[in-house]
């Protein structure tokens, strides 16, 4: 075989491998938009859907990791392609987490049904509006990396504020609705977790957003504000 | 430069790597132990180290990935060499997530001092109890991975149970303050918070354990059930 050859087939490697983060992002995302919908519609089936994807998830990062290591240790690969295989490390380990938050949201909303403590409590229009805004940043941020789109990935980084704002407002609403009715307050705390899972959504998707920028300009934005981040990336 | 010559140059540079990310731990295990103290004395001086901290933490995580992806470039490491540097990615991401839960804890405390919204709400007993369970597995962690010990690796996995069992009755007691004097609902709501960033804490203290376990065995173990470490282990 000449290098030509070995060259095809390692970026045919890199291609597949970028093909199943991709696949895993859509599992996730799916997860997520279930689990929103469990919540709103205190669906069971739903939220039993989002639970047991959770495994094929998980899987997806064991056989993802175990198939970089191996690329690394056979191809040796030195710049752009070893940004890849190390972004996409890191981007599996945050849809993983992303996951976990899903699962964590469909198992509040399996205890809510069990218990039977809702009703009236639901900020709804804070929480769907919350809900969206996380699952947009997270399809921008996957979007983001199938095009490895760092335009898209700054956008998505300099919009977790929203999710954050949104999050803060959420917990003043259930902090009103416990004072008023202190028999909602078991349910209601379960609630403030629901909105917090939905701001960490959030806070992964902006990760995700980094990873892009890393993997197609080889600058590592974490940790820098969103205001400098056009000049850290041009 | 012989092969030999080259072979130590390389075993000084991953040696330096894991002296550099027991610094990195170090600094994030007293961050959190400072943000325990503070939490428990309402000191805002404290407070003010934690969150002073932060940025030497994000620091070391942008300079040590810095320095694997050079080696892996110029060295080209495999097997067990390649698992050390996988394993210390992760091991870096996770020390950062710790440092901000201290932070978070800490920013915390700063609500609480401000509001003067604290007294004689502070189930202080528990907190105290789920501090030291928390703060003890990353020093276990931490230990395991200084000495690459799987033994105690698996033990910091199997005792994420424990810290887990304990925010639960943390939060039952909140729960029960926050009914008995709705007044003291917005303060108890920021120890559901603190008590939940210690049980991340403990989850993180559990994920390096795992990579612990990965670096040393080659056996990726997330996702593994604490029942079925054993086996997977030997």
């Amino acid at each position: 075989m000449n290098d030509k050859h070995l060259s095809t087939q390692f970026d045919a490697e890199l291609s597949a491998i970028s093909t199943r983060v991709l696949e895993m992002g859509g599992l996730v995302e799916q997860q997520v938009a279930q689990a929103v919908d469990a919540l709103a519609n205190l669906s069971e089936e739903r939220a039993g859907e989002v639970i047991k994807a959770e495994q094929r998830v998980n899987q997806f990062e064991l056989e993802i990791d175990r198939d970089l290591s191996s690329i690394i240790a056979r191809r040796q690969p030195t710049a752009r392609d070893l940004r890849l295989l190390i972004g996409v490390s890191k981007t599996i380990g945050n849809l993983e987490r992303v996951g976990d938050e899903a699962a964590r949201i469909a198992r509040t909303v399996q205890r809510l049904i069990a218990t039977g403590m809702h009703g009236r409590l639901f900020p709804t229009t804070q929480m769907t509006l919350e809900a969206k805004l996380a699952t947009t940043s997270l399809r921008r941020a996957l979007d983001a990396f199938a095009r490895l789109d760092v335009n898209l990935a700054m956008e998505v980084i300099k919009q977790d504020n929203e999710i954050d704002a949104e999050f803060d407002g959420l917990l003043r609403k259930l902090i009103t609705y416990m004072m008023e009715d202190p028999r909602t307050i078991t349910a209601s705390i379960d609630l403030v977790f629901v909105a917090k899972a939905l701001e960490r959504v959030g806070d992964h998707a902006k990760n995700l957003a980094e990873q892009v920028i890393y993997i197609a300009k080889g600058t590592d934005v974490r940790h820098t504000p969103p205001e400098g981040l056009a000049s850290a990336v041009s």
